[in-house]
């Protein structure tokens, strides 16, 4: 889009080693044209931008103190690590990030050495980082444990049970807080405020000084050198006191984008550390780029854009977003039911409730980065008499399952789950897979799960789940754009566990749960040009089963296939176990259910991904026409090759 | 087992409102007595004992002074309630504690309208009194919302997620810290070194003086009472820094065995919270009951004992634990491989790794009650070159289930999970079963996941995950006894995804995944004086499958039956995929699944559980009688009544 910037130094660095040969001010340099080639590079291919601009001194002080990747250098989420992997070996392929068959828009073991523990989810590095210093010491893997993480990630429980599990061990470790005030939406929580309050008191100017003065006083030779250093290092602190309770140094804040705080501390700490330390590192995301420092979100994520302008390049829109639509049910619903309320843990933006909140401010909870909580404080208000919307992405909500087994399935508690990112989501990848919640939900006694097949029928599983008192409820819809079916005015009340009709056929049904349900009609249209005319339902349920629907189809049809967006374990084994209990299976019914495949599909377009996994109507069509004893062309043409 | 303790106070409670007539002194005197029949209840039942005793006094401290069930008072884990159950209209049935058809050993709402949130799993209470709290700030349910957690319970990660996001609040809410240095074990953790520095400093003694002072003193008319009397009850703190650093009001340490102290100190903070309160009391765990209070876990747990001695009555065992098998497996694995570590999440001695810590002090990490962080420390120890093991209950996995999936599965590093208590679990009911790891863990790609069928098996698959370097693997066994079969010298490697043939039939096949084999053989015993001669198989793998058995076995009979220890979506949902995917179904193979009935069972004995649950060697001659188109003797009776 743009001409790439002039990068004399950075182009003399292809690993970590060769910063070793440079001065500090060609360090400062390098900074620079490092934030240069990750704005340039993100122009291209769209991704997380803020996080990477925040962190380009950190990410050049990091690797110029530390000895990577004997060393492990560990980032939280991985969203800031374009910086990471242009310094690592790979600005080769720096615009391909997120793309098919291109770089991970996270950190990844499999891509590179410089990746010792890859992520996706928050609050995991403390966690990691503490396994490699204890594998250490036990003899394994050599080299320094260095986990960084955001402040917004610090409000995760995750998170606390490393520190408070580091602190005990009381191990060599670093934990770098990089601390932006801002996660993907402006922190929560009273973490947030304490460590507001820490550097609230100190500008950074006066700290330089004193942080140039405790280093250059470093008396080298002295017994107690070690902890002199660290004593004279802790006056910086305006506080700190929680961290150093639960056991480890605390050193900060200091200006993360000024290398002459950041170098001469980070070669103090890593000289001296005998144990556990925190730097407490203040950062601005989207730093030294307008647009994404102007931003709302500071550049969190971005589509392609223009470098000079900043003006992202827009795609064309035809169908309001999932997440649109469910926002605006539920604010819809809402309107007319005073005991609604919203629970978000940190993803305000994402998952829609950033609308509800602003129609309803009092009766919207973002709690952070805690899922855990959050599902159980969900569990507290319905207790209390509210009906409670937890909105949770599919792969996020792994983290409160637990909580949704025991504190609201067990005691039958209504609280409403809507799972957005069901299903495969593009370019984040197979950490953000939503793969397994219809697994994991649908097996636990009590519950109700829904899918949308679009998002006409989303509005109605939004008052559905509204309506839905006597126990927990979940309905699921994907990432992306609807099909552009026309929108009801408002949302019906459906009834339980019923599906429904959606084309009469004969031979063969498809029996379809969630938003294949569109690729199926595409197949459908295919099959009839070729004398197959299948039957085609939307299950609407996983639980509890349609079964007069499914039992009529199995005895109507000679062949039944379920399909959906999500592992096995979910609604096919649903199915199949009650067709097995009724015997459906004695009479020869040849069934088959397509599934997300045994595999972590990489990071690619949505349909790519539904492609190599087989889910997309061409498989459907060669599905039935395998079941059906008719060969495929895609067969046939194989066969002759 | 000995006479009835005299109550005459007690007598004269039926409700919680009957305390409200009672002076401070008969509230002392009740205490005693509500110790003498928690002391006289548990000596017939069983249970847990040390914790209700470390909790008399603050038991009837908060009825007094609080207004339940109106205000919610909140047990964490719920292991300290038996003598909130006496207190609250169950006293005629405490001694039918944890029996089949007798009151829950955890709150439970479905019990009484005092247990306003039951429990189970620990660290759930401040997120549930905070979904009170809120819920009533916005017209739902009135009253007051109190936590009582221990310090043990402090170490998970979702207690400080709903710290953080109360403090952020900042709406009125107790959390009553009840710190007595044990949870089930020591407690381990920074925080716990944190809390007992809190202590550590004043005796209580001054502290009770101070306490009564500032009570006396307190301001009723004074414009600024509520700050005031905050500010003053603050004096007695010796710190409380942290969590006044999270937003919360600390008061404390007081003595929780002296009601002098506790009965004002609850009273004031009633009257003049404004916001979130913590209230850090100290007790003993066992206090009052000198062989509890001498024992290493405190009278944790108790079997039936004689309340003059303190001697349990002791169990008959035919066969060692599966715990203790898994134990002694694991020690001797690592005594060849210095590699092998063991991770435990504050159940050293429920797990076994007590044994293992014994013998290899360095390599047994207790993280404390932390599943998400134990499993991605895990993670980053195996990453580090190591070989943990990470031995958690099937129903406390749940905890770290997007760890698993995140850090473990994504990145197939090679840990090994103990999955203990998987199946029913008698005793602890629905919280705790374990009815859900196989089709959580079995629709992970990589993983490798193996039920051991009796204790031989189970030493043989240690072995093999220890020597399984190539990704994650899990296997799973029962509580109790094993079933008794002579044991092997050393535990051999087993070939990945290989079951294995146990008796060969004709007609029907029955593929048991874990425990339940000698119940199928039982069954097997039966059908064959019947005729009826079933092949049996022990799939050993329900990950990878062992597809040439499973094919072979559908391809030489008529019918196929799977069963297993859990719910649907597990083994046999995997099973009938791979049967579908092959076409096994098209000619009319009888499948036929048996799994855990869709319904949370209640406690009972485990032989008990499982008989309501269908899975016991009767219901299997039923089903195969059945499915063979044999009407069972079962099914003629109730045909004929």
């Amino acid at each position: 889009m743009t001409d790439r910037p002039k990068t004399p130094i950075l182009d003399r660095v292809s690993l970590p080693s060769d910063l070793k040969t440079l001065t500090d001010a060609q360090l400062r340099q390098l900074a620079d044209e490092l934030r240069a080639e990750t704005i340039s590079a993100v122009s291209v291919t769209g991704g997380h931008l803020g996080a990477g601009l925040g962190v380009v001194e950190l990410t050049v002080a990091l690797h110029a103190v530390f000895d990577t990747p004997r060393d492990k250098l560990i980032w939280d989420v991985g969203h800031q690590c374009y910086p990471h992997k242009i310094l690592t070996g790979r600005r080769d392929r720096i615009r391909t990030l997120r793309m098919g068959g291109g770089l991970a828009g996270f950190t990844k073991r499999a891509e590179s050495p410089y990746d010792p523990f890859g992520a996706g989810h928050s609050s995991t590095s403390i966690s990691a980082a503490l396994g490699f210093a204890m594998a250490r010491e036990l003899g394994g893997d050599p080299g320094d444990a260095i986990a960084v993480i955001g402040d917004g990630a610090m409000s995760a429980g995750m998170a606390y049970e490393a520190l408070n599990n580091a602190g005990h061990e009381g191990k060599r470790l670093f934990v770098v807080l990089n601390d932006n005030e801002m996660s993907i939406a402006p922190p929560v929580g009273a973490m947030s405020s304490y460590l507001t309050r820490l550097y609230a008191g100190g500008p950074f100017q006066e700290l330089k000084a004193v942080a140039k003065g405790a280093v250059g006083m470093l008396p080298d030779a002295l017994q107690e050198g070690a902890r002199r250093a660290k004593e004279m290092l802790k006056g910086m602190a305006v506080g700190g006191t929680l961290f150093e309770e639960l056991g480890f140094s605390y050193i900060g804040p200091v200006d993360g984008h000024d290398m002459e705080q950041l170098l001469p501390l980070l070669r103090t700490v890593r000289a001296r550390a005998d144990g556990p330390v925190l730097i407490h590192v203040v950062t601005k995301k989207g730093k030294g780029y307008a647009p994404a420092e102007a931003a709302a979100d500071k550049g969190h994520a971005t589509a392609k854009f223009d470098v000079i302008t900043g003006v992202q390049a827009k795609a064309k829109s035809n169908a309001p977003s999932y997440t649109a639509v469910f926002a605006q049910a539920l604010i819809d619903q809402a309107g007319r039911d005073d005991r609604i309320l919203g629970v978000t843990a940190a993803m305000p933006d994402g998952t829609g409730l950033k609308q509800f909140a602003q129609r309803f401010p009092r009766r919207c909870f973002d709690v952070g980065i805690a899922e855990q909580h959050a599902v159980t404080f969900a569990a507290g208000l319905a207790a209390g008499g509210m009906k409670p919307f937890v909105a949770i992405y599919s792969t996020f909500l792994q983290r409160g399952y637990d909580q949704i087994v025991h504190d609201v399935a067990v005691q039958n508690l209504p609280v409403r789950f809507a799972v957005d990112r069901a299903g495969l989501v593009g370019q984040d990848g197979p950490t953000h897979s939503g793969a397994y919640d219809t697994a994991f939900l649908a097996n636990l006694p009590g519950f109700v799960v829904m899918a949308a097949a679009d998002e006409a029928e989303l509005v109605h599983m939004v008052a559905t789940a509204a309506a839905h008192d006597s126990g927990p409820i979940a309905f699921r819809f994907p990432r992306g754009e609807g099909t552009g079916v026309e929108m009801p005015e408002r949302g019906q009340v459906l009834p339980i566990g019923k599906g429904r009709m959606v084309a009469e056929g004969k031979g063969v049904a498809i029996l379809s749960f969630g938003t294949r349900l569109s690729e199926v009609m595409t197949a459908r249209e295919a099959l009839m040009a070729r004398g197959i005319t299948p039957t085609v339902a939307d299950a609407r349920f996983a639980k509890p089963l349609d079964r007069d629907l499914i039992l009529a189809l199995a005895r109507d049809h000679e062949a039944l296939i379920t399909i959906e967006e999500g592992a096995v374990g979910g609604f096919g084994s649903h199915v199949a176990h009650l067709l097995a209990e009724e015997g459906a299976f004695d009479k020869g019914l040849r069934f088959r259910s397509m599934v997300l495949p045994d595999a972590f599909v990489d990071h690619d377009a949505p349909r790519a991904m539904y492609d190599s996994s087989c889910l997309n109507a061409q498989h459907i069509e060669d599905k039935v026409l395998s079941v059906m004893g008719v060969q495929s062309l895609a067969a046939r043409r194989t066969d002759r090759a």
